[in-house]
C-alpha cells in the first residue's frame, strides 16, 4: 500500500546499519554473522524503546526477557546459526565492554538471534569466531543490503529453496506522519509459498511441510524435510514509539509471514524484534525522568501495515536474491526466477522483476 | 492445503453446535447472538480444554483469565455486538445456573466475544435480550451454518463491505492424524481485501483504513472508515491438543487474518479461542488426576497449517455469504461476487465459486 | 519502611475517589459495591495509564485485555460479588453513556473486579442493581474511607475470619521523589494468616487451608474451607509511571500477599489493577501525539517498595476492621483483636493498635 | 506449615543430582557454577516437563523462550555469574553433543541463569571455563547440598550481607498426594531482611535499598548498595504436573521472596524455573502421543503452598550458611548468627538454629 524507502532497505531508517559476514570453509562450513546497530552511537549509553514478540518459541533467542522487562535494547542486534548464538553473544560483549565509556560496565544484555543452517553448514562445530562478529560489528554501515545467501543467511533455505537475508522498506505519506519501517529478516523457514497470493510453491510443485506427508500420501515435497525452521524479523522505525506500542507493532510481524504461506511450524523460532529511533523516545543511560512525545494509540494503524507489508517483502527478497548453495554434503537450489515470473505474471502479480 | 470437511463448517468437528438468533427491529436495531456449544453435554461438568490468543486486545472479550489459568472452557462461547457482551454474559449465567446439576455452582466462568456493529446498529441502547441468549443456546445444532448477515454477524462489516459470520473446516489425511480442524469467525475489521493473494480491494477501489489517508491524500476509501473493527476467531478440533498446544494454535489465526489483508489495526479487538473436543483430553469435574493422551509437539505442525486456511476461507465465506444491510440510518454493501470472480479469474486463483 | 499518607488510604493519592455501597437485605444478601474513581473528571476523555497484572486467573475481572493492550483505563473500577460482574458492568456502562461528553461513545471498556463472597450471600441472585453502582460511582469521594465488612467487602472472608475492605497507603521521602503510592483491596482468600510474621493463624489454630488437611490429617481448620477465594488489589500512584512500570508494579502486589500468609490457592482470583494520576503521563483522547515526562527505570525500586508494604497493610486493614457477618444460614467471625495484640506483642511486632 | 524432606534439600525429590564447581584464584575470582540435573538420565532424550516465571526480568536468563513454548527441560541447568552465561552456555552444549545418543542434534536449548558477583569478583574477565562447567555437571550427586558461599554463589550476597546458594524441601502429608517440593536459590539481591517477620535488617541496621535513601536521607544502610540484584530459584517436584501447573507454580516463587523482604528491585533478575520429575509425565523425544498422568488444578493449592515455604527458607539458609568473602578488593560479611540468633528469639521465631 505505501512506497519502499531509498534502498527498500532498513537502513532507509536513518541510522540503523548494516555489517555482515560471511563464513565459508572448506566443505563444511557455511554460515555468518550480520548485525544490526541501532544507531551510529553507543547502544548502551544511547537506548533506543524496544520490544520482542514471539510468534513461535522454539529458538535459542538471548537477550529477550530484559528486553520486554526495561523496554530497550542496550547491544547491537546479531544474528548467526542456532548453535553458535553463545560465543556470538560472548564476543559481542569483549567487543562491547572494550568500547569507550563502556569500563564500568558489569552488566549488559546482548541480543542474539538464530536460525538453524543446519543443513548445509557444519553447526555443531559452531564455526563462529571472535573476529567475525568484531568484524561485523565494525564493518556495519547504512545504505544498500546486501541479500541472499549472506552473512547470518548463508547457509540458511526456506520453502524448500535456498534463502537467507531479506529487507526492505516502506515510507508513510506524510498524513500519517511521514514515517519509515524498515524491515531485515533471516528466513529459514517451511511452507509453500506464496508470492503476493500467487502459488508459486503448489505450480513448482516444491512443499516443504511436515515430511509425513510427501513420506506417507505420496504426494510432493522432499521426504526429508520437516519444514521446520526458522526466521528472525527485525522492524526499525523512525515512528516515535513506546515499548508498548513496539510490542504491538513486532507482533503484526507474523501477520506479513502467514501471507508468504508459513503457518509457523512446530519446530519454527519466529521472533520478531522492533525498534524505534526516533530521538523523541530514546533514552540516556542514567536519567531520572523520560521526557517523550510518542506516537498515540490511535495513529499506529498505518504504522502497523507498513510493517506487514515490509516483512512480507523481505522474504521474498531474501529468496529471490539467494543463490544456489552446497555444503555439509548437500544442495539447496535457488528459486528458479523465470519460473516464478511466469507464475506471477499468470496470476496477475505485479511486483517488480527480482 | 488440506480439503473441507462434510458441512465445510465449525460443525465439521463432532459434537460442536451452533446456535444463531438474528434481531432485527425497525431502523434502529441489527445485531444477533451466535452461541458455539463445544459439545452436546453440560459445558461446565466436561470441560474441553481451551486456551486465548489475543492478536490486538482492544475488545471487551468476557472470560479471558480464568481459560488461559486452568486452560479449559467451562461454558458456551457467545458472540454478540460490542455494548451487549455485559447482558448476554448475564442471560448465560442465568440460563446456565438453571441447568440440571448446577445448583451448587456458586462461581461461573462465561465466555462472550463481540465486534462492534455501531454502523447498522443502535449499539448504545444495547438490545441484546434474555431471551435471544437463551434462544441460541437451546437451538444450537451440528450440520449446515448459516453465513453472512446472521446472529452476531447481522450489523459487522469488513474491508468496506457488509460481513458477518463465515466458517469453515479442513480435514487431514490420515497419515497425518486424520482430524478435523474446525472454526467459526465474526468478521468486522478494516483493511484492503486480498483473496487468495489476489487484490480485490484495489482492484474494487475500496480501502477501509485510517480516514486520514482518504482525506488528506485523497485516494480511494471510505472518508468515514477508519478501518477499525474487530474479528472474533473461534476454532475447534477433535485433535487431542493440551491446553499449551491450542494456545499455540490459537496464535496461528493472526496468520490466516494476514493473509486477508487485515494488519490489525490500533482499533481491533482480534481474538481467538482454541479448544479440543477430543475425549482423551476432556476434563471431568472434580477429578482429582487427568489421565490424557495428547499429540505430542512434534505432530502440530500439520494442525497449525489446517487452521491458518480455515480461519483465511472463513473471513472470505463471511464476505461473500453477506447481503447488503441497512439500519441506523445507514447502508453497508455487499461485496459484488461478479467482479471478485472476474478479478480472481484475472488472477489465476481457483476457488470455488461463492 | 516509609510513612503512611494522611489517611493511610487509597485517597490519600490526590484526585483518587471512593464511593461504596453495602447491600444487606433479610437473611439473603449480604453484599456490595465499592467504586474506585482515578481523577475527578471524565476518566474516559482523560485518561491514567494503567496495567493488570493476573497473579493467579480463577476471576472474573471484566476489562483485562484492553488495559494491557492500550496501557490505560477508560472507566472507573468497580469491585463486587463474582457472578454479579456483569450486571455491574452494564450498569456501569449505563451510567457513563449518560455523562456529559459521551454522547458519541460506541465503544467502552469497563472494569470490574470481584470476589465470591457466596457463604454470606446467595449469589446465584446476583443481587447488585443499577441503582447501587451509580450509587456508588456518584458518591465517591476523597478522605477517609470504610474499612472492613462495607461495599463489595460486606460478605468476604479471609484467612478464616470475617474480611472486606481495606486500605493503606505509603508516602516515599523526598529525596526518592516524595511520591504517594495509595493501595486498596478486597480480601477474601485463604492461607494461615501471618501479621508482619507473627504467625496468628497458627496460634489462633485458624487455617483456611484446603480442607482436605483438616478433614483428614485432623489438624485444625475449617473442615469446610477450600481456602480459596481471592483478592483483588488496587495500587494507585501519583508517581508519573508508563504503562509499563505500571505493569511491574502490580506484579509487587504478589510479594505483599506472600507476606500476609497466601501462596495463591488454585482458587484464587488474584489481580492487582495499577495505575498513575500524574498530570504529566495522562492521557487527552484523541490527542496525536502523547507529550510525557515519565519516571525512569532506575527510579522505581522505592514505588516497588511502598507498593509492597501498603499492600501488606491493607490486608490487616482489611482484616482488623471488619465485624462479625451472619448471612445465608452462616456466620463469619471477626478476628479476636485482643488475641491478636497479644500475639503480636509476644512477637515483638511493633504495630499502631488497631 | 508442611515438614523438610530428609535432607531439606532439591535432592529430596528423587532422581534431582546437584553439582557445584567453586572458582577462587588470587584476589580477582570469586565465583563458580552451580549445575541441577533433572534426572539421571539424558535430560534432552527424556525431557521434563518445565515452566519458568520471570519475576522481574533484568537478567541474561539464557533459553527462556523454547521452555515457555514447548513446556520442557532439554537440558541440565547451570547457574553461574551475570558475564558468564554465554561461555557456560556453550560450554554446556560442548558437553550435551559429545554425550552418547547426542550425535544427530543439531538444535539444543541449554538453560543458563545468573546472578551479579560483580563486587567480589572480576565479572568482566566472565572467568568460568569450559572445564568447571564439565565438572559440575559430572560430579553432580544426590544427597546433601553445600549452601553457602559455594559454586555459583561464591561471590554473591543478600540483603547487604554475604549470600550464596541454598535449598530447601517440603513433603507434603498423604492426605494431599505425598508429595515433595525442592527448592534451590542462588541469591544475589537487596530489601530489608525480615526471617519469618522479625526484622532483622531494621535490628541490625542494614539497608541494602537504593543508595539515595542512605546518601541523602542520612538513614542507616550502605551508602554504595542500591539492593539491585537478583535471584534464581529452580524449583522440582514429583508431584505430576502438566506445564501450565508448573507456571503457576513458578510464579509462587515471588510470594516465598516477597517474604524475606525483598520487593524485586528496578535491577533485580528475578527468575524462577520450576520442573517435575514425575515419570508418569515425562517425554520421550519422538513420541507422537503423549499419555500422561498429571494433577488436576484442584489438587494444586497443597503444592503452592509447599513451594512458597521453601522458596522463604531456602533465600535465610543461603544467608545462614554464607561466610565473609573478600574479592575484587571489597569484603561482604557473613551475617551476624548470634545477633539473628538474639532477634529471632525476641520475635518469638521458632526456627532451627542455623
Amino acid at each position: 500500500m505505501f512506497s519502499p524507502g531509498t534502498n527498500n532497505a532498513i537502513t532507509d531508517v536513518a541510522g540503523v546499519r548494516v555489517g555482515q559476514v560471511t563464513l565459508r570453509k572448506g566443505d563444511k562450513v557455511r554460515t555468518g554473522v550480520t548485525a544490526i546497530l541501532p544507531h551510529p552511537g553507543n547502544a548502551y549509553r544511547s537506548r533506543v524503546p524496544a520490544a520482542l514478540h514471539v510468534g513461535n518459541g522454539f529458538g535459542k533467542f538471548i537477550g529477550t526477557t530484559q528486553i520486554n522487562e526495561l523496554g530497550e535494547l542496550e547491544s547491537p542486534i546479531l544474528l548467526t546459526c542456532t548453535l553458535c548464538v553463545w560465543k556470538a553473544a560472548d564476543a559481542m560483549v569483549e567487543w562491547m565492554l572494550a568500547q569507550p565509556d563502556m569500563q564500568e560496565v558489569r552488566s549488559l544484555n546482548v541480543v542474539v538471534g538464530e536460525t538453524n543452517d543446519g543443513r548445509l553448514n557444519d553447526i555443531r562445530a559452531r564455526p563462529i569466531t571472535t573476529a567475525a562478529v568484531r568484524t561485523a560489528l565494525e564493518n556495519a554501515k547504512g545504505g544498500p543490503v546486501q541479500e541472499g545467501s549472506v552473512g547470518a543467511g548463508t547457509g540458511t533455505t526456506a520453502f524448500g529453496w535456498k534463502a537467507g537475508i531479506g529487507t526492505s522498506s516502506r515510507k508513510l505519506p506524510e498524513s500519517l506522519g511521514g514515517f519509515t519501517v524498515g524491515v531485515l529478516v533471516q528466513a529459514n523457514f517451511g511452507g509453500v509459498l506464496q508470492v503476493a497470493g500467487a502459488p508459486v510453491g503448489r505450480e513448482l510443485d516444491r512443499y516443504a511441510f511436515q515430511n509425513a506427508v510427501a513420506a506417507r500420501e505420496n504426494t510432493r515435497g522432499l521426504a526429508d524435510d520437516r519444514g521446520d525452521g526458522s526466521i528472525i524479523i527485525v522492524i526499525a522505525t523512525d515512528a516515535p514509539l513506546s515499548d508498548r506500542n513496539l510490542q504491538r507493532l513486532a507482533s503484526r510481524g507474523m501477520m506479513g509471514l502467514g501471507r508468504t504461506g508459513s503457518s509457523a511450524s512446530n519446530g519454527s523460532g519466529d521472533y520478531i524484534l522492533a525498534f524505534s529511533t526516533a530521538e523523541s523516545v530514546r533514552r540516556q543511560f542514567d536519567a531520572a525522568r523520560l521526557q517523550t512525545t510518542e506516537l498515540a494509540n490511535e495513529q499506529m494503524s498505518a504504522v502497523f501495515q507498513a510493517s506487514v507489508d515490509a516483512v512480507e517483502e523481505s522474504i521474498y527478497n531474501a529468496l529471490f536474491m539467494a543463490t544456489t548453495e552446497s555444503g555439509n554434503g548437500q544442495t539447496v537450489e535457488a528459486i528458479p526466477l523465470d519460473q516464478v515470473r511466469k507464475i506471477l505474471r499468470e496470476h496477475g502479480v505485479e511486483i517488480p522483476a527480482p
